[in-house]
């Protein structure tokens, strides 16, 4: 409960308008809607600024069905669903206003179309294979409202490429930089840039990249500072977190 | 063998009664029933107060028919097969009296149903994709007669809604607290209750979850008091020690 | 804050005893004493049953000791301080009412020495190695008030000192059991019991025992029910667990 | 070289002022100071906004001591050095304008004192034992600019204790959250806030912490979204993002 | 090439009966058949007393198939192929003289049936979900000429199944001990019998178990002498390891 | 850009050929073809010698098609595809001139046939498994135009096998040696002979083998100098450095 | 207990020697001497036909001198105490017939000197660095009354050193071969003989040898059949299983 | 034994020179030095062109001198000893001709000083902290006769200071590249240039570097051609092997 209502509740006790038993449980009462195996939580937008996201990955299409109209009928738009394989999708597409972006994986419900982009993030990938994880990223930023920039394939065995688009990356506020393999990328990005670099390690690779470790650990070592590491594949907390940057207002 | 019929046995001896190799072969004569691929352990009710458990994973329909109908043999009931996915269950569907839950992958053979549930086991999981394994610990608490209560979808991300179950938390005599990705949960929960908190972590999540580990070591490492963990996934495990727990008698 | 204290405070409010700002700072004020590099916990004792625990691993002698000082002033007593190795305990040694175990790094803060023993905790080690844990284990249970018994260095490669004991086992309300190296003691005593059995692996051993992985590995993986696990060497933790089972009253 | 250094380069080769062959030299000389054994990145100040920071662990005195010369002859102030252990601090005490931090074991040369500072940078750590981490966060982000607030010793064992800081972490432009043991922390805090969440494991722990490994899985595993993760106690790193979100423009 | 045979030879070239060319290209001749994709080793039985064994996995039938022809070349009888999965067994089942063992998924070729059995292998294992493995040891034993008894579904969690079974570990001159989960069973038996344990460490298990890492590591730490260890799921070195030392001659 | 044509550019820059503003955007300017999903890398061949390679694992056939059209159009010739699965070849299947290696899963666009071979790169293989891994480095270096002799099945378990083909070992300028397993082959042969071996381990193996780390590691610990080592399974890293180590220049 | 006692123990009860109440406690009594801190196992030797044997890492000298003086109440000789270092060495030289070997870190109490050694087993080691590991296992194996010999430094990377010892190697009834990095010796010497060979991982090395993971996962992987692995510088285990090897009665 | 004189050997045989026996010895007697603790392999260079190496780490100044004298005996110069710490350096100053190299910690006897320095190695490296491991690559690069330039601290987090030196890159046919932390330097290094790359991974970091782990796994997933890895902190293998690449000779 946010600060403003909890002060207005204690009034209404002390102007006698509600009971202290009815205070008490207004208190602790939660602000979600229970469904038994859910608990949509309904004041995230009030807490993050961003309403809840649905983690797709884990759940049936039947909870995930219960939990968009929840989230509905609280009046929640822009409803993301992460994690969302082909199969779900298409045992969903009943639910009125879901858009589906194959290659991320991502279904939105409601989308706000003429919502004004702001700021700019750009999101860099190193190779073609790390495209589902960019574009998680980059759905994720856009449909929250930020402007985004793409920089695909430009991983540092011919960085050139990279070089070529200094220019997109000097004008972002946050860039989100994925990379598999040797994960590399970020650790040059950052030494080239002010900005904050995210970093998403990919699965991407075989041997003794496993799975995306090697990419992950050589973006926590990065010697290039102002770069922070997301989850492995984890294209949403970046897109996410590159938003929330973007959108930082300036200081008074 | 329990050590009043060692006592009885061995005056049997002095009396004449039986022959001291007939004592001898008593002694080393296990008490469980051979059958060349498994040998199910027929005291283990008179140890550990709970019948044998079958371990469904890895063994063939046939095997666990096998072991079933032996142990229908000495009277038992309330037979518990764990890790028993859909496919054997169906195979098996034919043995009477076998009640499968299909969430939590468990069969159980000849239920006491009117058994009287007592005490309190609180079964609290992180998210909706914890509910195989919360659900394995709570039919498993409840199968073995334990009244049990569930919260489920209370992760940290939204911790009023934790916060919201206070008084079931405050109730119980053991609570299971079950979750995957960073397996905060315990900890806070540990935190704010007296009683013992069995921590499972699950496989839940994806990149650096490590199939569970990172949950795991997190609730290896909880800072709170009372927190102690069993194996990823392993939902029986925690039910069984709830279970225990809960059912431990007064102190003198 | 408990809720009995909260549903009064609110009908202070009520009754205009006290402004809803005062209300709503109480509800938010913290129950702890602030350091500065400290918080202790006054209310823990509430909602745990167990006074604040110093770890003392990583403080400074001068921390340590004004976080002593702060819980006396809150009428704390057994006020344990774990992992507090020699050259802190002798920096400490000026402490009023500090009693030092050498053995288990152990320091209690005024003991409250006649209180009466209950119930029955057996703590079991592997080997003379693991008496560190074992003991710290042990001190614990007793100064928060179990009676405990110990069976020392009967692992499990010569199985006959463990069913030597096999009465102390039973009698347990709950059970201890530290193991370094391959760490199977827990499993076999699990095997042999009814109550509760906290597995702690301990840090015993070298080359492939990695500092007590192996043990710890061992002990999840317990094929025994009724088998919980804590971290390497925290003899404290389940200590305290097992004394918390071992309190736990009769069901009505 | 920045870009319109290179377009005036450009134009000089046009208008005859300089050679094509010292053009391509202009090009490809590195703005660095070659000391053989290192070469301060001179022009850092102008990619990043901020000087290049000294590492000071695995570097002798007389290396630092060269670097910091050869930047301060490029006129470089708030020259900071980072994991400067109390012995090398000491041999290098007789730097002019030497400022030694000892629990974070930074030194400040040359640092500009009277320098406004902007914004807020919130600094939390879960134990007093992380104390050395979040004093290197707050540091930084103080010496580069940022207004710091600190919250120590508020892990979630006791969670009324962070409860207690909403306040501080709700006017928060970037928080950073050092936690060991099971690092919970920043989850919890994430859940809280709509601001970027910083995340620093700490290698504080023993027994399966592996160092750190334990909380910085559980980090980068958050449940909750605008949590991002640095390396175990790299404190610097965190305030150094920290400073930079928080020195955000806003949009325009 | 055997001393003996590299003697005569050099007596040969004295003599002049073959020429130091044709010696030199006898001792550098390899004892193989060259197939391009594989190099049967026909001295194998000179230098090992056992004939080469075929590794199944990883090889396609027709390389087998080829292999095996090869050997029966130069007269090997008694052809094992190892993990030959039901698949490749099918492919296969047109090869004279193929057996083939569901179980323990090994293949014979010519197998010498009336060959009489010698000395004591005994192969015990915990569970039931063992037996592939188990298996794979026993008929290895079996078909190198060892006689072999069988203690199946013996784990620690019941261990008075495994003390029933005391003439048989006693009369063994070698036993196989195979265990998944926790992998105690060898520590129990090493501490209980004189002569050879190896350990196989099974991958059945689930979670921590990390695909038979635990029970690895369980063996290689255990506390009681005379036990070594084999690779995970390698029943068939095992057997071989255990036939080898049961056929070990008696001391002059 | 290649230094000569710098050089070029800005001279045409002081001759007023052209001016400022387009030398400085052909500095920028990425010598890559913008696919929007790839940027193939048009001046690899004159930076490293060799046209760039598809790694075809996680691209679609579409993005491999316009990768191999992108290169075509450029005059590229001998266009490896690596890491492409039988599937995908199928799919391609229609590209004019693409030839496929169904052993080592490579595609070869616009072969140059009648390619003279040079100099002797010796490819060793341990066993029959490792045929993919090994012909993958084969044809690589076949392809780029170096004479390859191959040694396969020739592990240390019978190691007659190789020192039979010490000759052909002896005349190679670079050695690969790819093994699984226990990975002991390119120490063997390290200590045989005096040109580069470079190992590759292979994910052949099971249980501790780790999907090739036991094997990386042991090749990584190579007691016997001159020995490196790539990625596990990367027979076409090994294979190309093998063909430049091989076309080395002889010293002026 | 060994068989026979127990049968003639119950024979005395049938005839009134003694009385039940007496049996059952002579069953259940250990056969240890109780110390507190340990339970030296007196019948170790019935058994396992090999006295116990001091871990001395991890003891106290305090607590070794028990232990030593408790073996010796019994008539213990050829007591050997393990991992003993220089210091604890010296603070024990006053006990009477205590041998110390410094280079295996082995003491021995009450030497039988003049015991005729038998068989033949032959310790084999990599580099000069495994001296201390092979020293531990050849003293061992001595001191238990096998003749020993021994082959040092003989590594992979110069083959030959190895081939020179093939005379010493075929005559051994057990091998025991130490090596550290790639630890590729075993399976070397696996693939030329017929007798078991049992692999000792030494931490010999440096970065990727990880303190002996390395050498360890090599041996657990060897392609040779007849080897088999004891824990990571183990040298004590390695001479134990090499000499009850060597022992074997012939079949008869 | 080399092939021509084997093939002598055998012809004195044919002339009756020598006795079949003695030839046999002859091939089977190794050529080395038994020293006891080692046997120094006295044809190393015979067969890889590059005198033994004594690796210093864990062998004591006894053990080198007499090795050291054992190959100056067979008339050995520019004997290598590395790993060789201070403390030994100094227990080994009395050996006459020995020089020492602190960064590296390299001794090197009777060095050849007026030796010819041919073609071009350059060894590359991060940062100042990897100087040790650098210095070792060229110390051994320039002692076995190669030219050696070193570009030191030329980190990707300041690119520029790397494409500086674009031309000593371009120039060199063997490039060593040594870096820690994020291990990046290599892949990018690898994308610049066309001669063979020896990434070597240092120990340099914190945290999550796992001591050089990171920077291993970085390089063994380079997405650039041409790079191999050594093992960390392997300063001499890399410089060994990019001297033998170096000295190759031109091609037919």
């Amino acid at each position: 409960m946010e600060r403003d209502k909890a002060l207005k509740l204690l009034r209404s006790v002390k102007n006698g308008e509600i009971s202290p038993e009815a205070a008490l449980s207004a208190f602790t009462e939660a602000p979600f809607t229970e469904l038994g195996f859910a608990k949509p939580d309904n004041h995230r937008a009030l807490r993050k600024g961003v309403p809840e996201v649905i983690f797709g990955q884990g759940k049936t299409p039947e909870q995930i069905r219960g939990i968009v109209a929840a989230m509905k009928e609280t009046g929640a738009r822009d409803i993301l669903i992460t994690r969302l394989d082909d199969a779900k999708a298409s045992a969903l597409d009943d639910i009125p206003g879901l858009e589906y972006f194959e290659t991320p994986r991502i279904g939105v419900v409601d989308r706000v179309k003429d919502k004004p982009l702001k700021g700019s993030v750009c999101v860099v990938c190193a190779g073609t294979s790390d495209l589902p994880v960019a574009e998680e990223a980059a759905v994720t930023a856009e449909v929250l409202g930020s402007r985004v920039t793409k920089v695909y394939d430009a991983g540092v065995s011919g960085i050139h490429r990279l070089l070529a688009h200094l220019p997109e990356l000097d004008e972002a506020r946050a860039i989100v930089a994925a990379a598999g393999m040797e994960g590399a990328l970020p650790s040059v990005i950052g030494g080239l840039v002010s900005c904050p670099v995210i970093a998403v390690p990919t699965s991407v690779g075989y041997g003794a990249s496993f799975g995306g470790v090697s990419a992950l650990l050589s973006m926590l070592n990065s010697c290039a500072a102002g770069v922070s590491v997301v989850n492995i594949d984890n294209g949403f907390g970046a897109g996410y977190l590159a938003h929330i940057i973007n959108m930082t207002n300036g200081l008074p």
